[in-house]
C-alpha cells in the first residue's frame, strides 16, 4: 500500500494530505441552513452539512492532492449520523482516486485490535460474502499497549494491502510529558521508533514499509532524529500550518530520495476562507479558497524542499 | 458520576462491570440465521444479531451488576450498523439503571479530544437545542499524547458529571513493552498515575475521583502499587477469567473500604455458554448461561475478598 501512496505523490507532485476535520465552526452559515431545511436542525443535518462541506473541498482539489487524513472525532462527535458521513467521505474519496488515511488513533489488545483493524482496514466474511466495514487504506494507531496492540494491524496490512502510521512522537504541547522521557538513554519515542522499524520490517511494499510513524512538523529537531532513525519509515507529519510548523522545518522529515514524509494540513485547508488571507474569496467560494490553499501549501514546502 | 458508580456497586453487593464485546462467533447459530433472514446476511444482519444478543444478556443480569463495559471496537468491525448497535445498546443499558462505561480508548490532541469527549461523555447545541451523541458515563482514555489529549475529557467530566478511566498498566502481555520501562527510578505506568492523581484532582466526587485508571487483573503486583499510589482513584480491571486473573489476584486492587475496584469479564459473561461449565445451558439459553456466570463470578470475588 506504501507503494501506492508514494504513486499518487510522486503523480501529484506534492508531499501532502489534506486533513478532513470539520467541525461546526467551518461551516459556512449558508450552507448549514439549507442542511437543517433538508435534514432538520439536529445531528444528522450537521452531518449532512459537513458532507456536503467535505464533497465541496474534495471536488474542488482532489486533482491536486494524493491523499486526504479524515479525522474520526469530528464525525464522533456527531453521533452516528456523523460516523456515517465519515464512511461515505471514505468511500468518495476512493471513487476520486486519492489515499484515505483514516486518523483514529485506535489501539487496544489482541483480538479488539483485531476488531478495530478489521473495521478501518479488513474485511468480515457473512455467509461466504465479503463486506468491507469503514474502508480506509491506513490508520492511525497508538503504540502504548505495546506489540499486542500494533500487530493485529499489520497482520491485516499484510493480508489485506494497507498501511498505519504509529504515533511516535506527536505535534502537540505536551506531547513531551510521557514520549519525551529518558529510558536507558533515550527519549521512549526513539524506543517507540525502534519497536516501529520492528513492526514494519515484516511489511515492505519496495523501499519503504507499510508501517509508517507519526512526528509532529512542531518537533523539527526530533524529526531529524527520527528521519535517520527509521529510513524505511514514511512519516505522517501534522501540525504543519495552524499548529505552528513551517515549510523551513519540514525538510528534515525527508529521505534524500525526496520522499519519506507527507505532510497534513487540516484547518489550513479546509477553513482556508476563514483565514485573512483568503477572505477575499468569500464563505460562499469556500472550496476555491482551499483549493488556493493546497497550491500555497504545495509552494511553499516545494521551495523548501528545494 | 464516580459516586453514581459507587452507588449501584453498594446496591447490587457487586464490584463487577459485564464487558460487551460480541463477536461473531459468540453469537448462537440460530439468532444469526434469524437476524439473516429478517435484515439479510450482511453487516446490517450481524449488527441486529448482536443487539439481540446484548439485549438478552443484559435482560437476564441488568439486576445483578451495576454497570456493563461495552468495548466499541467489536460494533466498528461491522461499519455503520455496528456502531448504531453501540449507541442503542449504550441506550437500552440506561434504561435499565446500569452504568455505561464506553471502552473506547480515545485520546488524541486539543480541539481533537476535545471532539471525542463531546462524543462519548458530552452534548452538541444546534440552534439553541441540545443533542446528545453516544451518551456513555465514562470512557477509557489513552494517556500517550499527555495532559492535551486527557483535559478536554476532565473539562466534560465537570461540565457534565461524568467518568473516564485511564490506561494505567494494561492486561495484555506486552503492555509491559512501554509502560515498564524505568524513567527516573519508576516505570512509566508510574508515571501516568502521577498524572491520573493530578487530573482527578479537579474532579473529586465524595471520596474519589471522577478521573479513574485502568489496571490489568493480570498484573497484581503493579496493582498493589497502584492501589497505594493512586488512593482516591477508581480503578477499571480488566483481565479477570478469559485473560487469566483469578479471584485472588483482586484484592489488591481494593482500598479497606471495600471500594476502589470494578472488575471486568466479558467473554467469560456473555459467551458462558460455550464455556464447559455452563455447556448444559445449550445455546438457545446463553442468556442464562450469563447470568449464572455473573452469579459465580460475584461469588468467586465476595470469597476473595472476605
Amino acid at each position: 500500500m506504501i507503494q501506492k501512496l508514494i504513486n499518487n505523490i510522486v503523480a501529484k507532485d506534492a508531499p501532502i494530505v489534506v486533513g478532513l476535520d470539520p467541525t461546526l465552526k467551518f461551516i459556512p452559515e449558508k450552507l448549514l441552513k439549507e442542511s437543517y431545511e433538508e435534514f432538520g436542525a439536529n445531528l444528522k443535518g450537521v452531518s449532512e452539512a459537513i458532507w456536503k462541506f467535505n464533497k465541496a473541498i474534495i471536488d474542488s482539489t482532489y486533482d491536486l492532492i494524493p491523499a486526504v487524513k479524515p479525522q474520526i472525532a469530528m464525525y464522533e462527535q456527531f453521533g452516528v449520523p456523523g460516523v456515517e458521513v465519515f464512511k461515505r467521505t471514505v468511500d468518495y474519496c476512493k471513487e476520486k482516486g486519492l489515499i484515505v488515511i483514516g486518523d483514529v488513533k485506535r489501539g487496544d489488545i489482541g483480538s479488539t485490535s483485531t476488531a478495530y483493524a478489521i473495521g478501518h482496514l479488513g474485511s468480515v466474511e457473512i455467509e461466504g460474502k465479503t463486506f468491507i466495514p469503514f474502508d480506509e487504506d491506513f490508520a492511525t494507531v497508538n503504540p502504548y499497549l505495546g506489540t499486542d496492540g500494533v500487530k493485529p494491524f499489520v497482520d491485516i496490512c499484510n493480508s489485506n494491502d494497507r498501511g498505519i502510521f504509529v504515533l511516535v512522537k506527536t505535534s502537540n504541547p505536551s506531547s513531551g510529558e510521557f514520549q519525551d522521557r529518558i529510558i536507558d538513554g533515550k527519549p521512549l519515542y526513539e524506543h517507540v521508533a525502534d519497536k516501529v522499524n520492528e513492526w514494519g520490517s515484516v511489511s515492505m511494499d519496495g523501499d519503504y514499509s507499510n508501517v509508517g510513524a507519526v512526528v509532529g512538523a512542531t518537533y523539527p529537531e526530533q524529526g531529524e532524529i527520527l528521519r535517520k532513525k527509521m529510513p524505511n519509515v514514511y512519516i505522517l507529519v501534522p501540525g504543519y500550518g495552524a499548529q505552528g510548523g513551517r515549510g523551513a522545518d519540514l525538510v528534515h522529515f525527508f529521505n534524500k530520495d525526496g520522499l519519506g514524509a507527507i505532510i497534513n494540513s487540516s484547518r489550513g485547508i479546509i477553513a482556508a476562507y476563514q483565514n485573512e488571507k483568503y477572505a477575499s474569496f468569500g464563505a460562499e467560494n469556500f472550496a476555491d479558497a482551499s483549493r488556493q490553499a493546497v497550491l500555497d501549501m504545495r509552494a511553499d514546502i516545494k521551495s523548501a524542499l528545494g
